[in-house]
Order: structure tokens, then C-alpha cells, then sequence
């Protein structure tokens, strides 16, 4: 009977570190995911806010198109300060590395969203860097 | 003996879900910080190496000096793009919210950092938005 008990408390870590495991590839995923592209777009006057919508869900929706997006976030300028220049929309993907943004910027889906940007945009601003 | 058992049995999920809550803290600050204040710097012409050193380390040490960072990052421009409008620097600064952005910006950490910047500094884009 004691060694059952043993044994039993043998398990306790055991599974404890399972639980820790399920968890380490999508933290390791995120870690390694150190390649920031941030993009910021200013729109001409002439867009409409439906036109804009359709661009932020289609950004967005790269996300679940393009594999090497390790994240993507956005939104639009909250600043106090008067220093964003005009942009309005800022989106910053991630990824693993450079190789990643090269699997992506040529990509159908990305090319697709570019020529619904395109005619509505009036400036982009684009940044990229390996996260320190 | 059966009771001792079960009750070692009992504790395993408890331990498990102990295991999980260790972390939960951590995870929670991170999920819960989505306030990202981006700020590109240009430096000018005459600004030396080992000033734009010294920018780099001091802007990292405030992760350390200001409560109300929960991320602070940043990085050289690598992107085989020209649309970084000559800005060299991005550092990309989490906060929980807006508050924890108007903690820091007047925070005499953050006061004598801009005191050192800004005789070496051309130009600052600054945008800030709560990540979707």
C-alpha cells in the first residue's frame, strides 16, 4: 500500500510538468517570434469609413492566411501627443524572422489586400525590427 | 489507508491547477497590457554612435525605473522597404491602459531620458493604440 502512495506522489510532479508542457510550444512560438513589421496607413479624404472597416477586418484576417504570422495587432491612434503625422491605423505582425516577412509580403493574400488598399491610401509608414 | 489515497489522488489537480495559478499572475499582466505606445526616433546628423549608444540603454532602463511598463522592446529599422522616413529607432512600450501611459510620461525617469534625447533628436513619431 505504501508504494502505491509513493508512487502517487511520484505523479504529483509529474503532472504538474505535463501541464507545463501543453503550454511551452505556443510560449516558445511567441518567443522566438521576435521579427516586428509595423505598419501605419493614413487614408485619403475621399475614404469612406465602410471602405476603412473592410480594411482593418482584411488585415486582420491576414493573420489566418499567411502561416509564418506569428501575431498581429493593431489599432487606431490614442496618442495625446500630436506626433503620428497624420496616420491613423497602426499594425504591427509578427514574426519568427526576416524569412518570415519574405513568405508573407509576395503571399496571394497579402497582394490581394494591397490592391484593395491601394486606391484609399494617401501614406504608409513601415518599420521593421528585431525585437530586443 | 483507502482515505490517505484518496486524498493524495484529490491533490493532484489541486496541485496541477497550484502549478498553473504560479504562472497565471505573469500571464494575466501581459494578456491585460494591450496599451502600446510606438515612438520612432531619427537622430541628427551630428549625433555620435556613442550617444545613440547611451539612447538605446537608457530608454531600455526604464522598464526597470517605471512601474506601470509591462513590455518595453525595440529595434534597429531592417526593412528591405524605404518607408521608414529616415527613423532609425522603434521602441514599442506596453502599458495596462492609457493611465499607465500618463504615469510614465511625466515620471522624472522618463523626464531626464527626453533631457538627453532631445539634443541629439531630428525628428519623433509617436503612435499610440489599444491592441485588437
Amino acid at each position: 500500500m505504501k508504494k502505491i502512495i509513493i508512487a502517487l506522489a511520484a505523479l504529483v510532479p509529474v503532472l504538474a510538468m505535463a501541464d507545463h508542457h501543453k503550454e511551452a510550444p505556443a510560449a516558445k512560438k511567441e518567443a522566438a517570434a521576435t521579427f516586428r513589421h509595423v505598419v501605419c496607413f493614413k487614408f485619403k479624404e475621399e475614404a469612406t469609413p465602410a471602405q476603412i472597416k473592410n480594411i482593418e477586418k482584411e488585415f486582420a484576417a491576414l493573420k489566418g492566411k499567411i502561416d509564418t504570422i506569428t501575431g498581429l495587432e493593431w489599432g487606431t491612434n490614442v496618442s495625446p501627443e500630436d506626433r503620428a503625422k497624420g496616420f491613423t491605423h497602426c499594425f504591427i505582425v509578427s514574426f519568427k524572422d526576416l524569412a518570415g516577412l519574405k513568405v508573407y509580403a509576395p503571399h496571394e493574400a497579402h497582394q490581394a489586400f494591397v490592391k484593395i488598399l491601394k486606391p484609399i491610401l494617401d501614406d504608409v509608414f513601415v518599420f521593421d525590427f528585431v525585437a530586443k
